[in-house]
């Protein structure tokens, strides 16, 4: 039913989608505006640089960057008159109106999001296992025909992703809170450590390299995104200065700031997670690794062979010397049995 | 010079204190207002519940909760009149004042503030190591005499910390500006989560969790530090809400938007991190792990058998299904043998 394929942009995630097709037998005809892209992602296996019969086309993938997609879409509907076309953009309602307002009847088109994060953008680290239990979404609508909404759905289920569909503008403003808005969140926060007394910085910890961590993302990526999909963003901003005026006018009142930190706890229990066990109930261990080949490798084949099972793990660098500290999550009553393995070893325990 | 030592508050960071001093071979007097938990700090290794001579005590250790500190290190300084007598609070202005306000003579109090972080908070896993390679901040004054820095500089040499020495006003900004304000920014995030539609958190993914991860901190706690620090809190949320301002007023501008993203890069480069090796050049390797006992061992004796030096790593779990992915990051060059072997061991590879 989608066989063949177009992909058209092979940087990670149009060939990575080429490489999940591929693997499963499929045809793919691997498209780039830059040739030598589309040749690198045919030698990792994403298909060949051939063009395809267009009346033949069955499913076409637009992943190209985020400003070029409603005119490839545009152009692969009228190109390929047989073929759903979707894309792989990470906002839908800008897209969706483009694309409407470029072509006469777009029932062919189906918006496409798989959420596959990497810092990556180019073929060569493509792999057919990029989507495998990522969440794909797809924004159906009324004027997509049944065997249309069906293609797509192949095409996420043949890359092992979960399918979530809701509507464009569902999409971006699910997106805009858990996704857009943290980063700008990030950003702002980070952008107030760049103004502080550089030695105010060695008093840092997890905490706010945590909260920090995406601030180091790509600004080129982000001003696009945020381009395509104000308003649910300006929603979410607008509403934490209202909170933060709040917290501000309230900062010596002990019960406000205890309702935005018990209102915070609840967010964060709100959010998906491992099904059963509350992180709070693990306990830490903390031990100093080499930072040599193998060391991990020796630490875990020793916790391995005594039975104990790792809930969560998290490294921590040293900032002035070469070492690093791994952080590893035991329920309460292992805690002690590690500790013991770790020092009998000769590992060195921090906690 | 410290010996014999006096631990009041037997909670994590004072049990700790008392099983680094006494691994040390120093003799450690332990008081609790609950003497129950003295007993098992003492059960620990911390030290003994038996009383010293309050004559030829050298140190006092004041690690009671926040808010009882002055009044415990007024009446510290009272009952031993030989002794340094210093404090672990994670604010120190105001302890200051308020010691200086219930005493004739403060000058030999010292303010001190190890940088242990940890969600636990009783006894039960104290450890000698907790504040190994830590951050220690020390905060002398004019009127202490040399011996009293002298003696809380061994107290944090003897328990493996990094010493910093800096005035109370300075500690207090530089923990506004990289913890206190970071973990209400975190809470103000997760707390918009919690007002979203349920079905949209589906799309959360590791960078929203990352944000608001310390927004499930206990907010009593934190209620105490906020409240101990205010002014230079208050500082911090007003500039983030003029920075947000600023950024909801442009952004239709995609150059006021990119300088916010591209000052938020700046902040995040500016932590003091690992030496030498730039994150963003590492890649990510992802493989599927079954949560059972000793599959990170053999995954990781894989590696190790390979020679493949791990840079970092993190482990994220799938909301739905009953197995995590490991996050492994490795240089360039090694990305294509590691998935070949972890292939050909037979583990599942994401991307």
């Amino acid at each position: 039913m989608i066989d063949p394929a177009v992909i058209v942009g092979t940087g990670l995630v149009g060939a990575s989608v080429g490489c999940a097709l591929s693997a499963a037998g499929l045809s793919v005809h691997l498209r780039d505006r830059v040739r030598s892209h589309a040749v690198v992602a045919a030698g990792r296996g994403a298909g060949v640089v051939e063009p395809v019969d267009p009346a033949s086309a069955r499913l076409v993938v637009v992943a190209v960057p985020p400003t070029a997609v409603p005119r490839v879409v545009a152009s692969s509907l009228a190109r390929y008159p047989n073929a759903v076309v979707t894309d792989v953009g990470s906002v839908k309602s800008k897209i969706l109106d483009e694309v409407i307002a470029l072509t006469e009847d777009a029932s062919r088109y189906i918006g496409g999001h798989p959420m596959a994060g990497s810092h990556q953008s180019g073929p060569l680290t493509a792999a057919a296992e990029l989507f495998a239990d990522r969440t794909w979404v797809l924004t159906p609508r009324p004027d997509n025909p049944d065997w249309v909404v069906e293609t797509a759905r192949t095409l996420a289920s043949v890359c092992g992703a979960r399918i979530v569909e809701m509507s464009a503008a569902d999409h971006d403003r699910a997106v805009a809170e858990v996704s857009h808005f943290p980063q700008l969140v990030s950003s702002l926060t980070a952008a107030r450590l760049a103004d502080v007394p550089r030695g105010d910085l060695r008093l840092a910890g997890q905490g706010v390299r945590d909260v920090t961590r995406i601030a180091a993302s790509d600004p080129d990526m982000w001003v696009q995104i945020v381009a395509a999909n104000r308003a649910p963003i300006r929603e979410q901003l607008v509403a934490l200065r209202d909170d933060l005026s709040g917290l501000i006018a309230a900062l010596d009142e002990p019960d406000a700031v205890n309702d935005v930190l018990k209102r915070g706890n609840k967010g964060v229990r709100a959010l998906p997670g491992k099904r059963g066990k509350r992180p709070d109930k693990l306990v830490p261990v903390v031990v100093q690794i080499p930072d040599a080949p193998g060391a991990l490798g020796r630490l875990f084949a020793d916790i391995a062979m005594n039975g104990i099972n790792i809930e969560d793990l998290s490294i921590e660098h040293d900032p002035d010397r070469e070492i690093g500290y791994l952080s590893i999550d035991v329920a309460p009553d292992r805690v002690d049995g590690l500790r013991r393995m770790i020092r009998d070893r000769g590992w060195g325990l921090r906690s």
